[in-house]
């Protein structure tokens, strides 16, 4: 599964770019990790949203295309809780909440590693069996 | 308007780093713009939600620090609904909803060139006047 | 189409209860009327989450059905803006932003009568062609 | 905390009509039941996302409101997963994500008998502190 979703990964370049890395991945779930950097900042200066969906989007994408089947979202919601600093270390880990025949349902906590939580995502998949 | 919604734009290096650019401002509204790129695209070989997210995110991040007063993103929503090719130009148009003292909501479409809608958003500001 | 979305509004025994009223219907566009009542009031004495839901959510399912093929609420979301007191009378307006062969996506606005913005939500349905 | 619970739930008209029942409560968390009635289908004879929504909406309420201060919703976000039948059992259990001083996050999952995933949904509520 770890092996799978590494080759999924490095195949994403606009994950890559923003330096997300595997750290783990088991049946409907993953775990990726990404360092805040000055590239992050949004013009409040804060950590920017479209990086904190990125990672959030990045686990639950990968979460959803572990089994093999293509998934393809199609409804994402984030809600923002805290600030990340540069220099932050973030991890999202995905967890399915269901999987049918063409829909599936996860969710996303990022947190800091204080256990802190950055945000919490809800995305949902459209699945195409046998691609 | 528009000076000010190009400053805050400039000082956002993420969204910046993605090519966004500044096309309209006027009273709670924005319009950018942005072409799908390589660095774009997810490990199915499709336009990726992050990039579709940040776009729809900058839209509406300007068009709620327009007013002057310090507007975070609290709540985001996006729908994904048609993919996006390498090339193509998208345009994010952000709306106000509705703005409170301490609470505004926008809604933003992105769409291709042809007029087809790429993904709709909905994203709510926590505001802290005179900052 | 108003004749076929009226059939389907005094199917719809939660929507009858609550007093819902069918006001107009179009191309992938319905509106309903609801007045505000002492049995939807929540414990803090303000207008129920789940009436105003319940209220856009009509509007919302009604359109996405009046095209014929059986759709399905997979995904909603609402954002909450101002209140509503007993006695008013509430519209919301549903219209189509995509449909598509199995994915349909609806946004609705929820006015008071003065204009004002009591919320606004968007839907996907599943599309079954053919039922 | 069941005691405040149950009290702030006698006074909630639209869920006592709807034979919502609470089960549980302790901090940051409140369980409520309901059982799917005839009066909650829809046109399209399933289960009503009107009822489906409130009964998530009601755990969220009473978990945020729990503390003492007054929590108003403006924010709910649900995934419709599996449908239920009348004469169904659901529960519905809410967790806290988050509390600050002005906002908390919630989230609640609603299941059937057997286990099965129903919907489920985040909420973010507006504090007012001290009242």
């Amino acid at each position: 599964m770890k092996e799978r979703a590494g080759s999924l990964l490095v195949a994403d370049r606009y994950a890559i770019n923003l330096g997300i890395r595997l750290i783990e991945a088991g049946p409907g779930t993953v775990t990726v990790a990404m360092s805040v950097t000055e590239a992050m900042t949004n013009f409040l200066g804060g950590f920017h949203g479209g990086a904190l969906f990125s990672l959030a989007d990045c686990a639950f994408s990968l979460a959803a295309n572990l089994a093999g089947d293509r998934a393809v979202a199609i409804d994402t919601h984030l809600v923002l809780i805290s600030p990340a600093e540069v220099g932050e270390e973030l991890t999202a880990v995905a967890e399915e909440v269901h999987r049918g025949r063409t829909l599936g349902s996860y969710r996303v906590v990022v947190t800091r590693g204080d256990g802190r939580v950055v945000g919490h995502f809800t995305g949902t998949v459209f699945i195409t069996p046998g691609v």
